[in-house]
């Protein structure tokens, strides 16, 4: 077996929550609990995307109409789609052959590693989306973990914290593949043009790979934060970007996403011989996907219609009002609270340095909130939780309630 | 860049094909083209599957039946529906822990290589899906490609042809993985309850997994064979099945696959100790992916409803008619044909030993018939071609006569 999957820690973050949560609804089954963990959403689908997805169920109850296997890649009709609405009306010039329909960000976050090199050296954000660090373990380029440090030996940390307003120095030693996610899951805070132009140009200059994770690009209110790294000059040459239906338009049980590696991009094989990283993606993503539901990309493809964006900016506003309620609700109790500005995550410092881990249990069992333990995305986290706009108004409404009632 | 990928050779079969394809048609815009060539399916979803779908969709639009993220494992309504139909039924005992819900069994028997170590030496049959050799490629487990033998040099191939009538030796080395698929693609052949034996004990007495890609088990007709490895006594200790409703309920298009993964199956770490192999896939299964669309797994739990095993019946055996009409009318001209009793595929001999793409070209030129060149498949596929029962009957039945016309 591979041995890697040895140096794993743990189990997977939301399986902890999950079963703390279990356990206190055996103990207190009539706890009202309310969820602000996972970033799930709960609206349903725009109307939009629910006409468009049974049409074209009945497209594939008549032979005529059928569709079997489609294109690895995608439909032309919803690529095309992206491309107009997501790129070119931000001055993005993208091409069919760059867009890498997948069924989510997840996978493609994690299985884009393949296609680099086993010694690659990796970068992440601390705190960091789980998957990242989990996928590079399984692939053997972590090296051993310190309990100590709470780190793995060959990742490079890049520490977000209150100091650096969770913007991240450059690394420390040379790496080859950085990953970054902005809006950023879980602090929920950005970059501005500038700041993001200062990775591409250190990546441009020492041959680093940014994969940009932007799965919370819709969520964005201010004008001077990028929604694509692409709107920063020479990203293409330096950068994969990684978008998601799930978060914009309701598709977590849905499962549609695309990937964006620009034809500019280069990679080096082991002599120093150049090739092209979208030509490696597309025959990882051909020989091991094999594309997307049809009706989905039809209900993904609704979204780009005028109906389809007024009914998705309703959902995007609604959930950018929980944000609000519960980013002004913690403030006002004195609480430090950082993010759902341009995201749906308020990243919470806890009250008198206690772990969150603590803070977690003691919000599930005396308000009976489910949050997310910041230190389960990285030590940096630790000392943090992260509650999430995803919840019902009602639900958003009480959860503030709750936690100004309590003694912090 | 992962170095490996540059071991890979030419682009996949079935990209090679449609690019012949669209030559031909853009020279001869005319031609009027059937295509027995991907298996892919053309028939209408079952009445039951579209029907759930469309209920399903409905849910998708209203907060309180909205489905989120589901379990990556799959929603208990359709695993517990595998359990009853697919097994139980069988006198086969499965768990729910032991069934993976995928978006398609091409993922899975890609990605289930990454669990293993990078030494295990892989064993696949010849000719085979091409999916099993390339992403071993990939992981660096192949050695080089000798175009001598138009081989990799460290996977043991099993030969697989006429003399053997389709059913491979055992291994002359020691290896660790063995690829097996049957009802088999793409010589449509099967082994009989007996001949699987041999592999299950093989596998038990050589500490090798058994890799039981079951795509087809729908088609199945004969008594004898069976439809699931777990019917052979021991078989939880050493293999891991693949099944999809691609084929079997027209989901190609749809996307919905399961993994069985016993809890008594052991590998083992470097230094001997037993490893829970249903534990090491549960954890990649749970990190780089993230469930299947809710609407693609509430049409898939209808097949196993009364009206949905009629319908399902009644499109298998629409297929398998086809797979009849092309065998028959093959042999009728004394060409040699294998498979097509068991199977939506006929393995077909080429006339007079002409090599495999030699044959598909004069199939698409004077037949415009589009096949698949069993060379494509492996060596052991040079001088056969695969033809599909998956097309219409009227075009079916035309494909037919085009061949007897044909000076073969």
């Amino acid at each position: 077996m591979n041995q890697n999957y040895l140096e794993l820690q743990g189990s997977y973050l939301f399986s902890e929550i999950a079963k703390r949560r279990t356990k206190f609804v055996q103990e207190n089954p009539n706890a009202d609990i309310i969820s602000l963990g996972i970033g799930d959403v709960t609206r349903g689908l725009p109307a939009a995307v629910v006409q468009a997805m049974h049409a074209a169920v009945d497209e594939m109850a008549q032979p005529g109409t059928f569709r079997g296997y489609g294109p690895e890649q995608g439909y032309d009709f919803l690529v095309q789609a992206i491309i107009e609405n997501d790129y070119k009306s931000r001055g993005v010039d993208i091409q069919l052959n760059e867009v890498f329909l997948s069924d989510g960000s997840k996978c493609d976050v994690g299985n884009i590693q393949e296609i680099f090199s086993q010694d690659a050296v990796i970068a992440v954000q601390d705190p960091v989306y789980p998957v990242y660090v989990d996928t590079n373990v399984m692939a053997g380029r972590s090296g051993k973990f310190n309990r100590e440090t709470n780190r793995y030996d060959n990742i490079e940390y890049l520490e977000c914290n209150a100091d650096n307003n969770f913007k991240p120095a450059l690394p420390k030693r040379k790496v080859d593949i950085i990953y970054l996610c902005y809006p950023n899951n879980p602090t929920g805070m950005t970059l501005s043009k500038e700041e993001l132009k200062v990775w591409v140009d250190y990546a441009k200059a020492n041959k680093c790979i940014i994969l940009f994770d932007s799965a919370y690009e819709a969520f964005i209110q201010e004008a001077d934060v990028p929604r694509s790294i692409y709107e920063i000059e020479g990203a293409k040459e330096v950068a994969i970007e990684f978008r998601s239906f799930s978060k914009t338009a309701g598709f977590t049980g849905m499962r549609c996403a695309y990937t964006v590696v620009p034809r500019e991009l280069k990679g080096y094989d082991k002599d120093g011989n150049e090739l092209l990283v979208n030509d490696l993606w597309n025959r990882r993503h051909t020989t091991k996907f094999n594309g997307v539901s049809y009706v989905t990309q039809r209900g993904a493809a609704a979204i780009y219609t005028p109906e389809g964006k007024e009914q998705v900016k309703s959902i995007i506003d609604y959930y950018m009002t929980n944000a609000s309620i519960i980013r002004e609700g913690l403030k006002s109790i004195g609480l430090q609270v950082y993010g759902g500005v341009n995201a749906p995550y308020i990243w919470l410092q806890t009250p008198n340095g206690v772990d969150s881990w603590s803070f977690f249990d003691r919000l599930l069992s005396e308000a009976n909130i489910v949050g997310t333990p910041g230190v389960g995305f990285g030590q940096s986290g630790q000392g943090y939780l992260r509650l999430t706009a995803f919840g019902s108004r009602e639900n958003t409404e009480r959860a503030v309630e709750r936690i100004q009632k309590l003694k912090l």
